[in-house]
């Protein structure tokens, strides 16, 4: 029986849930079974789409992502359908012009999303602009659209503080993206790295100074996850973001079921069933097993402690390992490690999360091993001059203009929203996938990912096979795999 | 830095956090590379011996569990060993006689143990009396032993209450503990079934009640481990029960590192330093590929959340599982799943442990498959007869009668001390290993293991080879076995 104020829970499964826990690749046909029961269960809303599935279905499991949002909104009626968007970035790696972005908002909430959770890797809330203001048309339009702006949090010390990252920082956040028509806010916790006393303090101000919902989404990563949420619940958030237990934990969302236990009794109480989980919970495991060559077992811990001591997001450590393996020179990670904070301060302090993690990152190993900014990325070049918008710092002057020294767009960095310097490509996109995209949806595949997206519309119209290793695995394979591991 | 009233921990990683998550399978040397740096952290204690380990290493692992304990107290010498003492059935799984106890306990603390947690599975305090009276003599002796009572966390419905498993009860059995000499209290929750708000009320309760320290004792089991800490740091608890994050989680004890994490800047912050704990964590992790075949992977979750529907530990419903598998009667599992709470409250409410849980599953099969008290095993008998000792709650005064009609020992139960009715067994391990002991210890293992422990004192001294199985495995084998799979 549900308390006097709820607590409201978004279900990850079908999309944060396995693309923390298993690289994205649950499939669709998998999806299916649980999706009617997800949507009888009470959320406040499901995501299922969006971050890595746009890429991950299109690139390896050769599904059409729209494909998959329709027919999940078959199944899911009533409960709103969540997604995550990348601000100016969609569901991709990069800046698209605004015809791009317009075009793509649209066709989504065409095609039956309703919560669009919007952030930006810089937190440059001028990249919110273009789609909020497509969300906004497809409201007048009469499209049940939900505009949800997120803010990631970052740290650049062990606990919320410092000269950057304040919590000040976020609720001026807050306030700018009610402000600008959201119908709620997110604190968007990607590494899993807010303490549990932090979050108390953080979603009391939140709760204090905006009048929309407050959701918090967080990993569990650091360990601190679950914790996190019951602050986070004594301070009144609204929502947060949980997995069915067999996608959750890990470097995944917290499990629902044990909260709800926690919560009975207060007036936080949920009506959400733990019986109805648990048994949802049963019917991933017997699909699970398809995706477990996914899961990562190269450590026996499955939380990421690391994250605790020097805030650095655990994929983020392993690329920098990997890079220094690529050069020959793992025994440089400490000093590559020392140098992460200092390269980070020099670029203004993005938060680390895609982009911005892997751009800082290579930057601090080629300082290390070319000497500091010897060498510059086209991407460290593209930031300083502002292309992924204004990082949350000033950047370091220096460096600044080391690294826009004889920069091809020009010297002086532009201090402009970062789309308008970007020129259509819509227009462009449907010429180059005339007689093959049937519809708008095909020519978005292309426009954002234009090389593996026209080796897949090949392979939606038959113009080109596909490939074996795109196609599902049969759990008999699982089966075997299993026999032939215990004869060895 | 520490606050002003610093939370304390023990660490378990070389008992329950192996006991737990790898069937007790780590050996005495992949302890000894952490075993300086672990007396070093500034715990309160170090769990090491005790509980599961003393069976395991002599039947598994061809160790003696003696030379475990001096090795360790070698390379442990600040910080106190803890062990985990099943009261009159010390580390095995019946009762023994007084006499045994005397000097179990007492060689025990010879060889260097400090910190004796004592529990008995229905909470009959009365057995813990034999064991207390050692620990005095040992007190008078000059030896450092410190004498631990531990009260099992139950439960009959979901959360904190009902007819039996009252706050009260836990205070009062408190109280009782103290006032038999105890130096500090443990409630021991081996079924990680205490919710958040449960443990704050319960723990704020104990500490009002009693004035020796109080110890919580958790499982992450259920998912709500970190959370119950939480709740009980909050609520004054003076020391917990954590493992490095490696053995951690799953249905071993919640991890370090986050709660360090947690507590900075607040008045129960550690001094325990977190870059200490993830080194040995990394550490741990170089050995621990040698134990990964005992890591139950069957399912993707990494939380039990049946426990928290219906209150039945993990491995007590994998047992009726495989009982019911064997009698060829898996499809009558939901009406034993029924069954279940009503023989155990028949059978006086026991708490769901070592064995009382396999006693009460046992007969809950039986009375589904044979009809209620049919077929009644010996363990029941026993219990109605008293030889456990006093059930939480009286058992239903016709079922004991129906279980004691015809008992080989009388068909009134008795009300004393269960160990009274036992007949001194100390002489005959003497005798029994005569010419192959050669000291207390070894008598010791064969009187409380006397199959096995015979057989282990055969290969301890060479009278029989020790075979194949016993022997470690070499991480050489672990990379062989991974490049095998890698190529199928
Ligand atoms: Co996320
Ligand atoms: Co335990």
């Amino acid at each position: 029986m549900a308390g006097k104020n709820p607590i409201r829970f978004t279900d990850t499964t079908l999309r944060d849930g396995h693309q923390s826990s298993l690289a994205t690749r649950m499939r669709t046909e998998d999806m299916l079974g649980l999706a009617e029961r997800l949507d009888n269960a009470g959320f406040w809303a499901i995501e299922v789409w969006g971050g890595a599935t746009f890429d991950v279905t299109h690139r390896f499991l050769g599904e059409d992502p729209w494909e998959r949002l329709r027919t999940l909104k078959k199944f899911i009626k009533k409960t709103p359908l969540m997604m995550l968007l990348r601000g100016q970035n969609l569901v991709g790696y990069r800046h698209y012009p605004d015809d791009v972005v317009d075009a793509f908002v649209k066709y989504t909430a065409d095609c039956g999303m309703n919560v669009f959770r919007v952030f930006d890797a810089l937190n440059d809330i001028r990249n919110f602009e273009a789609s909020f203001k497509a969300l906004q048309d497809c409201k007048k339009q009469g499209l049940d659209v939900h505009i949800q702006a997120a803010v990631c949090y970052s740290l650049t010390q062990r606990r919320m503080g410092g000269e950057v990252f304040t919590k000040e920082y976020y609720v001026d956040f807050a306030k700018r993206s009610e402000a600008m028509g959201a119908d709620s806010f997110c604190l968007k916790d990607m590494a899993g790295m807010v303490s549990p006393y932090d979050a108390f303090e953080l979603i009391s101000a939140l709760k204090a100074a905006v009048k929309i919902p407050v959701e918090f989404h967080t990993h569990y990563t650091s360990g601190q996850g679950s914790m996190s949420y019951l602050k986070a619940i004594e301070a009144g958030v609204d929502i947060i973001d949980t997995a069915l237990s067999p996608f959750a934990l890990r470097t995944s969302q917290p499990a629902i079921e044990p909260i709800l236990v926690t919560v009975e009794g207060t007036e936080r109480e949920s009506a959400i069933d733990l019986a109805t989980m648990i048994g949802l919970g049963q019917d991933l495991e017997k699909v699970a097993p398809k995706y477990r060559d996914f899961l990562d077992t190269s450590k026996m811990s499955i939380i990421d402690t690391g994250v605790l001591l020097h805030q650095i997001p655990g994929g983020m450590y392993s690329n920098l390992v990997s890079q220094l393996k690529q050069a020959d020179a793992l025994d440089r990670i400490l000093e590559v490690m020392e140098d992460l904070p200092r390269t980070r301060k020099e670029l203004g302090y993005p938060p680390l999360v895609t982009p911005t993690s892997q751009i800082v990152g290579i930057q601090a190993v080629q300082n290390v091993l070319f000497g500091r900014y010897k060498m510059i990325t086209g991407e460290v070049k593209g930031m300083a001059y502002g292309l992924y918008g204004r990082t949350p710092a000033p950047m370091d002057k220096e460096v600044q203009k080391i690294c826009l020294k004889g920069y091809e767009r020009g010297e002086e960095p532009i201090s402009c929203r970062a789309a308008d310097e970007i020129e259509p490509e819509l227009e462009k996109a449907r010429e180059a996938t005339k007689g093959l995209a049937k519809n708008i949806g095909d020519v978005l595949i292309y426009a954002i990912y234009p090389t593996t997206g026209l080796r897949y519309l090949k392979w939606k119209y038959g113009v080109e096979p596909v490939p074996e290793e795109v196609k599902p695995i049969e759990l008999d394979r699982i089966k075997m795999q299993d026999d032939v591991y215990n004869r060895i």
